[in-house]
């Protein structure tokens, strides 16, 4: 294997054609921010381009590909954008194209593909900021429609610049992709202002069931499967929720815990420093990073609750 | 009156001491956020300065005064930051100091003040963007107590730069700040990701009061006296809440109605176009922007919500 940069990248690129983009299953707005930009700018040299995905892709995220044809072709050459391991790819897509692929841009510094080229910037926030980069060194013009793909990866990825990943140059390109012409203010309504009504009422329910824990500094929050069922809702719509226990005041630790289909449970934990979550969820199998883990537990919600509150303590004897 | 630059507004603060900073009452981050950066940079200067508010400042705002030394004197001159009317110094500072600014730094293009000298600067997303002009002009270096003021201006009034009125200036500086060593995720954590217990408990009973009309277009949230005091909230917490409905999958006008002391009611209202807030309040007898209006009723909260959806449906034509 061999570790390129964004001109490395863009030499490959030049010399390709019938370019098949894999994105990582359950597409966020980083995969297909990077996948579209790249995508655009490709089709804007003259190539057969065509972004392949898993699974289907939330309407909100449909500005992205608007009015782009989609071809169809026999690949010649297969990259991935924001995939880390095969394993993200979905199951389907990695049997089809796992050992097909030549070249991967990723922003994961935990990335274990094994591929001939990869463009690799572990502490770039967003990957779109790696294909922005190569675009440049494509020599393609970035228009409106391309801004709109590498805001949506900057944004979406730093949690519209709330995370503490952002760094100067996501600040630096998305100020570069306002004045090209992207589509900031409904990007951000699409993004982070819309919520199903749905979501609302399930997030009206998950607010119901905060019970708090150690003089308030751990709130836990319980999503049931007769809570998704009565709202309409699944596990996706959830997402937003889980940040919501470590929004209390006072929270260090926040616990999201909810029933899956089988009738087992599993938690999202989310921290601020002292308090660890990954500690948290190693101790009962799970993992993630300090800020944000998960885990799964084969048991009743008791159980599970008591398990969690006896890590929980540990982490908040650090304070 | 005199508009000048922030090299008019350098020149001029070099040459003076003993300088009052005025914000605008009911203070916010930037309001907040240019007086301490302001007042940290001419300190620096050697200069004594003090920074007046009429009421006390959140606790959550405590980081942009630390460290700074509270001085005594009688002011020579006063510059008032962020304050478009006299009215908006609140009753107190305005009979106190109104006649005696000298200086008005603003970036409301609505701004109304008869000042000796204003900067105004009506497309600046924040007005703390402008201090930051005013103090290189200075000469002044910005180190990270003055970065996180002025970070705290320009997140604060583009809500984390979700708003339409974000400039690619407002993400230069963010970018800028954050090398200069801005405590950008302990900022956003503390401005963007921190609900008290009764905020929490407040947005469970608003979600749990949304009603909707017009299929869906229109949706409604209704905050009772009843619910602060069950709550322990006031007023002030429910800023977020009035921004939920508009949020909804589908909504083109959300209003969140709250009952006022005296039993009356008035109503916050948010749209997105071709619906339009100001119109809907103004038939009213209130008023406000595009996107964002207000008005009061005075007679029962059905004759206020008939009242209110028969504007409404006149917006909603125009979809």
């Amino acid at each position: 294997m061999k570790y390129i940069d964004a001109k490395g990248v863009a030499k490959i690129l030049r010399s390709k054609d019938n370019i098949l983009i894999l994105t990582h299953y359950h597409p966020d707005g980083d995969t297909l921010g990077s996948a579209f930009a790249l995508c655009r700018a490709l089709k804007k040299l003259g190539k057969h381009v065509r972004v392949h995905n898993e699974e289907e892709i939330a309407k909100k995220f449909d500005y992205l590909w608007q009015g782009l044809e989609i071809e169809d072709f026999k690949e010649d050459f297969v990259v991935s954008v924001d995939v880390a391991t095969m394993e993200l790819l979905g199951e389907k897509t990695q049997q089809q194209y796992a050992d097909k692929i030549t070249l991967a841009i990723d922003h994961h510094s935990s990335n274990r593909l094994d591929v001939p080229y990869l463009y690799l910037e572990g502490d770039s926030a967003a990957n779109a900021e790696l294909i922005m980069l190569v675009i440049d060194e494509l020599g393609v013009e970035i228009d409106n429609k391309i801004a709109d793909c590498i805001y949506t990866g900057v944004s979406t990825d730093t949690g519209c610049f709330r995370y503490g990943n952002v760094t100067r140059r996501s600040f630096q390109i998305a100020g570069r992709m306002l004045d090209l012409g992207a589509d900031l203010y409904n990007i951000n309504i699409k993004m982070f202002e819309t919520k199903s009504k749905g979501m609302i009422k399930i997030e009206e329910l998950a607010l119901n069931s905060v019970e708090y824990a150690f003089d308030g500094k751990c709130a836990m929050i319980t999503i049931t499967q007769d809570m998704f069922r009565k709202t309409g809702t699944t596990e996706n719509d959830c997402e937003a929720i889980s940040s919501l226990p470590r929004q209390i005041e006072g929270v260090y630790v926040g616990i999201t815990i909810k029933e899956r289909k089988n009738g087992m449970f599993k938690a999202s934990v989310r921290s601020r420093a002292p308090a660890n979550s990954a500690n948290i969820c190693s101790a009962l199998g799970g993992g993630g990073h300090a800020e944000a883990a998960g885990c799964r537990f084969d048991g009743g919600i008791e159980e599970f609750k008591e398990a969690l509150l006896k890590e929980v303590e540990k982490e908040l004897s650090k304070i």
